[in-house]
């Protein structure tokens, strides 16, 4: 059922955190598989452990997505559970990092604060909340455990904001983000599919200006719609909308950065 | 059987590309075991992918290798499914990425270009064929299909060429590309561990000429064969002619990095 | 029972080292789970190693710990598997690594020689004990071979020196080196939860030293205990005693590496 637990996480891959949690998970349900989305996340990013797991979200709705950036872990803040409009599980702080996914999910059906008693797993550790509230949690879910049975309800305008927004109109202008850049230099902003389809941007050419910087981009299916070197906009594998250079990366070509705010238009 | 999928990628491991294939993988067979060999190539750096598959095929000949290093997805370029001589089977886009493997498996027996809808999954999304061909076309051979159930037979001398070519000799040297630097800082070169031994480079000293740098070197089994410090050739777990320092980087000694040529010939 | 593998290593995740292990303890005991703690350790850092493998062992005492970072492979020292006080099970080279994780599991109770040939695997590839000795030696005793029926047993008193001394007393003083900074920029100090506790170094103030560097820091139980940016004592997740700024790095703060000698004391 929900046998896939996707794991995002700031933790790297020079620790033990990681492992901690699969081991774990693996304990409380065998039948689970644990699958790593991203762990080279920098330390605190909620922004971009937030994007990953949005596409994570949109590329595998039905898994469980098991969420981690914290840097107020042992503060106080709530262990969440929020089951989307879809029927997916998502577990993680209550720090925003979860809200975007919800986006693309149907948006919140219920939320819950994980009452770490109820997992019946031993007292959490103050410094590391994953391993023993949620990734217990994501493995309990996981076995068909209901959501209710291990956290209280919590109302959803209570939640703390996403670390980005979503993309909003000013005329025939949408204004978004930049909320990631992946590894191969592609800049990905807070427009979903779905709003790029609804708005035209996913057709013809795109006027994209980003402070002082204009640029003109044809949008395609694919880099290869374009010669070597050339700008493109689609929607990647992410879901959201996407500004690349085939072959190379936009983010060095036009020296922008998570934070930058796009101002994209359809012209013609 | 081929229930092992060595899994080789330059997809790094801060983004979602990894996790989807892994869950792809499950999905379609659960019995499989997925191995990730590398993910952390360089984007689109085809030979060093195609170094570490042929490692990797060196290792394990009876595994499913699935490699993506792909700069032309999208493109139009094939989906390959290649048996190799040995009966190993390759998984990837063909780009030349499979064909150092193969060199080291008996050659190529059979080739098949892969037909997406046969693999009766989705349509495949245009950035992201790892997904949506080549990852499920892995699962479905993990799972005991045959090759020619999911593609079409392709002329072998119709693939791609190799991101490298294999040595040639002149007289008494062999002239091999440098094709991989490991993290300890050790360098492969195109010479197989075969051809190697066929041509007494797997004994007595070696001369290895990079240009206008000349090294005499002592051909060993193991890196402690010489002092801290000391050059020694071997045949590391590459399976690749391999020249290193014992404790230390031969890449930062001399200088070099994949591209460049070594002439490499026996001088005892 | 001893179902799970944690995997430790140097190997990093650009090669094929880490993936080649995976696939010889799936084959050699497919019921095992091997969850992976750290491979991004630099190249031949066993005290690095050495306090991961620690942490790991003082998280999950009851797992097959296999550790590798092993500069001299090849070079005829023993391949090791031990047996801790409180029933864990270690594999790894003779050259330290596994000592400090002992010190939280009860100490040696049996130490041994792992013979290759009892392992009925193939003959070790010299420059690759990981994949022919340690790994298969790990899967079997996964599998519920006792450790005598693969080695020999061997002097504990023989066995190489940790790459870290525990911590001394000086008077009122502790006297640790700082063996491991986390990715957050935490310091950790050869001063484990027991020892802190005995010591008094778990609550109130403490003075730390580091040459003319001296600071007084706070213990906490978590990172929120203080405001943003202030620096914090605590036990973290590895089990050592930490140094640490909230949402901040202390090895940024205060110029450190590991290495460095902290001398530690209560002055509240």
């Amino acid at each position: 059922m929900h046998s896939i637990i996707c794991f995002t996480s700031d933790f790297g891959t020079g620790d033990t955190w990681v492992g901690m949690c699969h081991a774990v998970i693996h304990r409380a349900c065998p039948q689970a598989r644990v699958v790593d989305l991203a762990h080279d996340i920098a330390p605190f990013d909620v922004r971009k452990a937030s994007a990953v797991a949005a596409a994570g979200v949109w590329q595998l709705p039905d898994a469980i997505h098991l969420v981690v950036a914290d840097p107020g872990v042992g503060g106080g803040r709530r262990d969440l559970v929020i089951v989307t409009g879809h029927g997916g599980i998502l577990v993680g702080p209550d720090n925003g990092v979860l809200v975007p996914a919800t986006w693309r999910a149907g948006g919140i059906s219920e939320a819950y604060s994980i009452v770490p008693e109820h997992l019946d797993f031993r007292q959490p550790l103050p410094t590391f909340h994953a391993r023993d509230v949620l990734a217990p949690a994501a493995a309990v879910l996981a076995c068909g455990v209901q959501a209710s049975a291990i956290g209280v309800p919590v109302a959803i305008d209570s939640l703390a904001l996403p670390p980005f927004q979503r993309s909003r109109r000013e005329g025939d202008i949408t204004v978004a983000e930049v909320i990631d850049i992946d590894r191969f230099g592609s800049l990905r902003m807070a427009v979903s599919a779905d709003e790029a389809a609804a708005r035209g941007l996913d057709r013809g050419t795109l006027e994209m200006a980003f402070g002082h910087l204009m640029i003109e981009v044809p949008f395609g299916r694919t880099f290869a719609d374009v010669p070597e070197g050339e700008p493109i906009a689609l929607v990647d594998s992410s879901g959201w909308l996407t500004l690349a250079i085939r072959l190379g990366s936009a983010a060095e070509r036009y020296g922008l950065e998570p934070g930058a705010i796009a101002r994209v238009r359809s012209i013609d």
